[in-house]
């Protein structure tokens, strides 16, 4: 199967949930936007069909147009072995995998707290008191929730030994929080041990380390979800 | 099959989009947090077994412990008829229910733009300006969206002809703007026809109406997440 990836160009952004995935798995994969003509394709797909994604990123596979990160991941999982195949398991990880995203909202939210149309220099005042209650209360809540996961299965994943999908998406929050965040991160690193080893057992991932070193990955950047602003770090 | 569904038992919160689907299929539940002693069940659960949830709500369905909003309406729309059977179908609801569940978020962040842990007064200046472009921005494009889609299917719903799952939280979020933004939604409401006359055909049906007027309908309130607080309806 081919698939067609619709996302923004400049930033990693959710797509790259989906990229980790599609490049894990060896899929073959456009990532529309970034070629020549394909925004003009990405807006044009988003007015049209009887199922009309909402925002980007969205995937075109076969027939299917389908959106939402979480989703794109739940009907990827399941064709790529990046899922367990029992209910309960494909459940667990889907779970997984949408907590994350919440979790990727509050991110977002500590430099737009006021709205997502707005300048960040626009909103820092409100944003600098964001981030201060997002590190002193959801960041601990969440890592320590999912360093408590890993805690189940040691030298594993979320899913146990098999790596899944939200494993990915696990190294790319943890990622993106050690570029955004990098004094907080590194003054609690000791605290969630297990995460920072699910990163680095990610990063060596043959197929990942490639990905990670070619142009194809977007470095990370002040028009992304994750954003390095020094005075949000504490 | 018995199902127990573990909530806050003062807020409607995101459990009513699963109560109105449990509803609508006439489904053998129980509201665990709002009987005797299951405030304590609800809190033991969360800290055992394999699976553990991040948070409310959360359904126990035979062996299977289940959590977040979106997938546990995609478990139950299978089971009882709310969701197509075919695979882009069913695909189609989820994503309209994932698109509800992100406006939802952006309807809490009106009243607490800086953290859900502090109170409402101590951020009171920030939920202004970020109402303000709640209202400006966002609330017509989610309005604007689904208003679209319901055009491509007259007197139907989100997935055709066949009430789905999405439909009832759609329901559901066009009654709590109503409640939360009574003047900003009633100046626009010959702009959402569509929405309007589902909100009128969902509150109709037999069950959802005998729900509606029941006592386990919990009130709106300022402990939710639809909050009437007359400065932010502008």
């Amino acid at each position: 199967m081919h698939y067609a990836l619709y996302y923004w160009p400049q930033i990693q952004g959710r797509a790259e949930f989906i990229r980790l995935a599609l490049e894990e798995a060896g899929a073959d994969y456009v990532d529309v936007a970034r070629t020549k003509g394909g925004m003009n394709k990405m807006m044009q797909l988003m007015k049209s069909g009887a199922h009309p994604p909402f925002a980007p990123p969205f995937l075109k596979a076969g027939s299917l147009l389908i959106a939402q990160t979480a989703m794109i991941l739940l009907y990827l999982g399941g064709r790529h072995g990046l899922a367990p195949k029992d209910e309960a398991g494909r459940l667990w990880v889907h779970q997984c995998q949408l907590t994350l995203l919440d979790f990727l909202v509050e991110i977002h939210d500590t430099h737009h707290p006021i709205g997502g149309g707005l300048y960040y220099h626009d909103q820092k005042t409100e944003a600098l008191r964001r981030a201060a209650d997002f590190r002193a209360s959801r960041l601990p809540k969440y890592l320590g929730y999912f360093e408590n996961l890993l805690a189940k299965h040691p030298r594993g994943g979320l899913a146990g030994a098999k790596l899944c999908y939200a494993d990915l998406s696990l190294f790319q929050t943890i990622d993106g929080l050690c570029y955004a965040f990098p004094q907080t991160m590194a003054s609690v690193k000791r605290r969630y041990p297990r995460l920072h080893a699910l990163h680095e057992r990610v990063a060596a991932r043959p197929r990942i380390k490639a990905y990670l070193a070619s142009a194809r990955r977007i470095p990370f950047n002040e028009q992304g979800i994750f954003r390095y602003y020094p005075e949000l770090d504490g």
